[in-house]
Parts: C-alpha cells; structure tokens; sequence
C-alpha cells in the first residue's frame, strides 16, 4: 500500500487540498515544460497550459494565467530552466531572466527567484553540469520551502480566529490563506469565508471561493463595494488579506481595493489581518520604495470579451494598493504574528536560504 | 422655423442633453402605454421597452430596466395610469399601486409619487372625470418638478468646483449629475470625470459614463476597489454621489460601495458632495428609519449571463450604504448647500406641491 502523497509543505494530504496549492495548481515543471494552471478559466473550467519557451511563460504571467507573488515567481523560476536547455550561454539566460522578472514590477520574490535561479544556472553551465537540471532543482525547493512558509503562516492566523468567525478577504490570498483554511478545518474550526469578487480579474469570486467551498466552509462572494456595508452591519469580524510587499515600517501592498477595506475596518472596529509569509522587504523601507504597476485600462471596461463602458471611455487601472500601517491589526508571517510598527524586528538573520529568496 | 425643444427643466436644448435626462431616457407616457429607456443594454445599445400592464413595469423597475430613485417614480407614477383605464375601481388602483411600491423599498421618491398620483386616480374616479389622464397629467408635473429640481441642484454643485477638477462618481447619480456637467460644459468648466463601474449592474461604467462622454468631457473609468487608490494618489479631488435617501440628522443612504470612498475621502482630505435635489426626508430621523433592500445574491455571482463564481457559493447583495454625516463635507440640494449638521435647516415649508413629493 503506497501513502499518500503529502503537499508541498510536507503536512497535509495532497488529495485533499485545495487545488489552487497541489503542486499541479501552482506551476509545475513536467516533461521538460512548465505546466500551469489556467486561473483565468477556474472556476468552472480546470485547464492546464503548458509553456515550453520562455515566451510563453512570460505571456502567461503577463495574461494572469498565474497570479499571486509567490506562485508567480515559481512559474518565471521554471520558466527560466526552459532557457538553459542546450545549446545555452550565459547570455541566453540573461536575456530570458530579464524577460521573465519584466512582466510583474511590484512583487519582490518573482525577481529573487529568478535572480537566484539564473545564478544557480550560470555556476551549472560553469561547472560543466546541466543548468535546466540544476534551475529545476533550485526551483523545486524554492517551490517547497515557500509551501512550508505559507503553512506556518497560516497556522499562525488560524490561531488568531476564534470558532465561529466571519472573515472578508479581498483577492486571493494565496497559499498562506489556503493553508488557514485547511488548518481551521482540521482544528475543527468553523469560519464563514466572505470573498470580494475582485475586479477587473475576479479572483475573489473565482479562485478564493474555490478554496473555501473545496474545503466545505459556508461562502458567499459579495462585490469589492459590499465590504464597508457589512463590516457595519456586524456581519464580517475579521478582514484579512496576502501582501505583495511589506515595507520594514510596517507599510502594506495589496490588491488595489485593499485600503479601502482596512479604512472601513478601522472605522469599524474589526481587525485587520495581513499574510505575508517571508516578512518584511529589507529593501523597502517605506512607501516610497514601491512602484505601483499600472496595467492596461482596457482590462477594466471589457469583461469577459464583453465592451461595458462607452467607447470614448478609457479604463485606468492601478494595481495595487498601498496601505499605511496604522490601519493594519497585525502582520502574520511564518515566524509568528507581529504589530506592524514591529515588523523590523522579524528575525530576517535567522532564516535559512530559500526562506529569504522571497 | 420651430424653437428647438427645451428640457423638462426648461433650461437646456433637450437635442443637447445627455440621453438619460431626455423625456425619453427616462420614463415617458407614450401612446397609453409607459416607454422606457432599457438602461441595461446602455452604453452600446439604446432599446425602448413599452409597457402596457402596471405587472410589466413592476417588472421593469424590479429587472433594473431603469434605475435612480426620480426616474423609478415617475414610471411607477405612470404605470398606475394603466391602472386607471376604463374599466377601473379604487381597489383596483389600491391593489395596482401597492405592487409598484414594493418593487424597491429603499427610497421614498417612489412612494409619494405614487401615492400622489393614486390619490389624483381617485379624486377624478369620485369626480367622473378621466383616472388615467388625471394620473398622467399629475406625473408630467411632478416630472417637470423633479427635473427643475435636479437642474437647480447641480447649478449648485457646479459652483463648488474649480476648473479643472477632477470627480469621482459613484453609481449614476441621476438628474442632477447630467446637470451639473450640462452646467459645467455651459460654464466652459474643463472636468475630467472618473467613475467607478458599479458592480453589479455597472451603472457607473454604463450611465455615468455615457453622460460624461455624450457631454465631451474627458471620462475614465475604474473599477469599485480604486477610487481610494486615485484619492490617496492625488488624482481626484472630489468625490460626489447622488444619495437615495438623507436623513434629517444628515446621515445619507447611497448605494452599496459609498461608504467606502466616503472614507477614503475623509483619510486623504477630499471633499465628499452628496447631491440630493429635494433635501432631506422629514420622516427619517436617523439611519434607523431606513431599510437597506437586500437583493437577489444570484446577480453578485453571475456578470453579463456568465456565472462568475463555484456554484457551492452564495452571493450576498446589500444594495445601499448608510454614511454618517461625519464623512460628508455638504450636502447640495435644489434650494442651496447644507452642512450635513444643518441639513434640518432646509426649507421644506417653503417648497411647492411638486417639491415635496419626492
């Protein structure tokens, strides 16, 4: 009798997570190719894409075929491997590395895991040795570690919600969020899951209420507006959301819709909960260091191939949001829960190599 | 040669109006039968529907063919004319108004229109003369009124803002929004108009927009999670809504998604103008005199006939938001501009038959 296979995080079955944090729904490397989950279709349609040029990892990227900092860079990670096929150079990698870290500019690990696989794959093609082989593996530990980060993550904020609790996130938190869920569930914690569809992509309605319904929690998808309201109304207690940077004073980056919902829960008294796995950036000190990527307007007035604004209308489309620390409850890392005035104090020197790549 | 025809205001050149503050972008007494614009298949495709039973335009009003506190009373006001067609009793035009009202419990325009025109319906029933005629005549005043209303109410927001300013809408703030741009494009004021889409039926994308863009002004539009983004970015510098109620201690009722730019706009120093041409509602006192509609959650998780969401999942859709007078910086009306505090300064004693009905 063979056992089942354990996630990424080495915790949970497989089987029974879900499916957004299997390995197949994040980015995988198989046959030579990187497979990834076409998040855009879910969730009614499972269909895999697989990329077997670097081009094609960076479109998909671009296209939010993937999104989410973390499973992103794994992806451009995997992506960078199909470069270092032979015939290669040093060059050749330089130029795909380049490529990949270009189609996301606000996220951090996507450009560590990228930095640290091109230079994984250089020292291979100096040692002789296969570069592909050698990125893939760097990559699958990246992908490992960044799993067990997300479980301590969210094991620390599931320990924070009391049975019972209605929360709110807005977009999809990613794994730390996932591993939450499936910790409440084994606890036997019953929480009920708010998601804010998220436009223009709706990856509250599409890919958090996937999570959630997967694992059996009541869920119910309400419009990025609807928030405010029910934080009034007393019907959400808790407001909690991933980070895609956090700035060593305490400063967060989110989902472009994410401040409004942390002004409404300090104006109602609810906390307000940040994931960020890996800590703060050492890099980012303040706000000021963030560049807020502006995507293509066009995404914003057409949904689903359907014009809804008048042609003469433009769309305009930050991002993300920039959340100063005085309207956040607490930032939740894998090294334990931390007021956001005290985020610097996260033991950054301690932690080993893939924990600091992103 | 003809003069050309003015508005219902009697102001503007109605050829020259934004389409939704024609006589026909409203609702419009046509050949015995209600005409209305479908504000649905807006901004691409402009398509009448003609109503011929009181049930098709309960139906109508309740499907969200047209929207906005003034416009859904005057087409519930008319649809009770087909009521009062021979052969008619008063407990048929009882039975016919009490079905319109029910359509949306949330504002009061609808109510009093409708009341008023039963009441005119039975005085010309007692009297012998014609029901269905007196009703039409009674809601082409108060059409008239309503409109006058709005044009006054925007003349005075229009003064509020400098130019080049730019605003952020939320929803479509019906009448008195397409008349403060008819105003401001009067003035020669140069306003670049913002408007968040709205979820779920898009009216910002759909209508706002629209007026904005038939009136030339420069229009973009963003998505309900951005307008705090572009405030604390500096980009906007006023944020103004329409409101569907204003209670008498100035706390404003607006749809879902207000409260929260009403925030944003208090945390980055914005003006918050609430436009509500008639003043405040004498029998609301505070927010506990109103009910927040709550409709069906199945229109948050499909978008344009497309389910958006698992099916396991419920959509949860609370249509208004309270604001309390705290977050308003005035609230602008047809006779002046109020503090939210002194909003029970409005001269209600002084307003006309047609002036108080809504």
């Amino acid at each position: 009798m063979t056992q089942p296979q354990l996630g990424l995080e080495g915790v949970f079955v497989e089987a029974e997570m879900p499916c957004l944090i299997r390995r197949s729904g994040m980015a995988d490397w198989r046959d030579g190719a990187v497979q990834i989950l076409d998040r855009r279709q879910l969730p009614l349609t499972v269909t895999y894409l697989t990329c077997k040029t670097v081009a094609e990892v960076a479109t998909a990227i671009r296209d939010m075929v993937i999104q989410g900092a973390y499973s992103i860079s794994i992806a451009a990670g995997y992506g960078l491997a199909l470069a270092a096929r032979a015939p290669t150079t040093p060059h050749i990698l330089d130029a795909a590395a380049a490529q990949l870290i270009a189609t996301r500019p606000t996220g951090l690990a996507l450009r560590r895991v990228v930095g640290a696989a091109l230079a994984a794959g250089k020292a291979a093609l100096a040692a002789g040795s296969d570069p592909s082989k050698a990125i893939v593996d760097l990559v699958d530990r990246a992908a490992a570690a960044l799993a067990r980060q997300g479980y301590e993550t969210g094991r620390n904020a599931c320990d924070l919600l009391p049975d019972g609790a209605t929360i709110l996130t807005h977009c999809f938190p990613d794994r730390s969020y996932a591993y939450l869920l499936l910790e409440a569930k084994r606890q036997g914690k019953n929480l009920t899951v708010i998601c804010s569809e998220t436009r223009p992509y709706l990856q509250g309605a599409r890919l958090t209420a996937l999570c959630a319904t997967e694992l059996g929690f009541a869920t119910k998808v309400i419009t990025d507006g609807m928030g405010g309201y029910l934080m009034r109304a007393g019907v959400i207690d808790y407001f909690i959301t991933a980070a895609d940077r956090v700035c060593m004073d305490g400063t967060v980056c989110n989902k472009v819709g994410s401040y409004q919902y942390a002004l409404a829960a300090a104006d109602t008294g609810r906390p307000y909960f940040v994931l960020r796995q890996s800590g703060p950036d050492l890099e980012s000190a303040t706000e000021k260091d963030i560049t807020v990527e502006m995507r293509d307007g066009e995404e914003v007035v057409n949904f689903m191939g359907q014009r809804t604004a008048p042609l003469a209308a433009k769309g305009l489309y930050p991002t993300f949001d920039i959340i100063p620390p005085r309207l956040i409850s607490k930032i939740v890392t894998d090294r334990g829960v931390f007021a956001p005035s005290l985020i610097g104090t996260y033991p950054m020197a301690e932690k080993k190599v893939f924990d600091t790549i992103a």
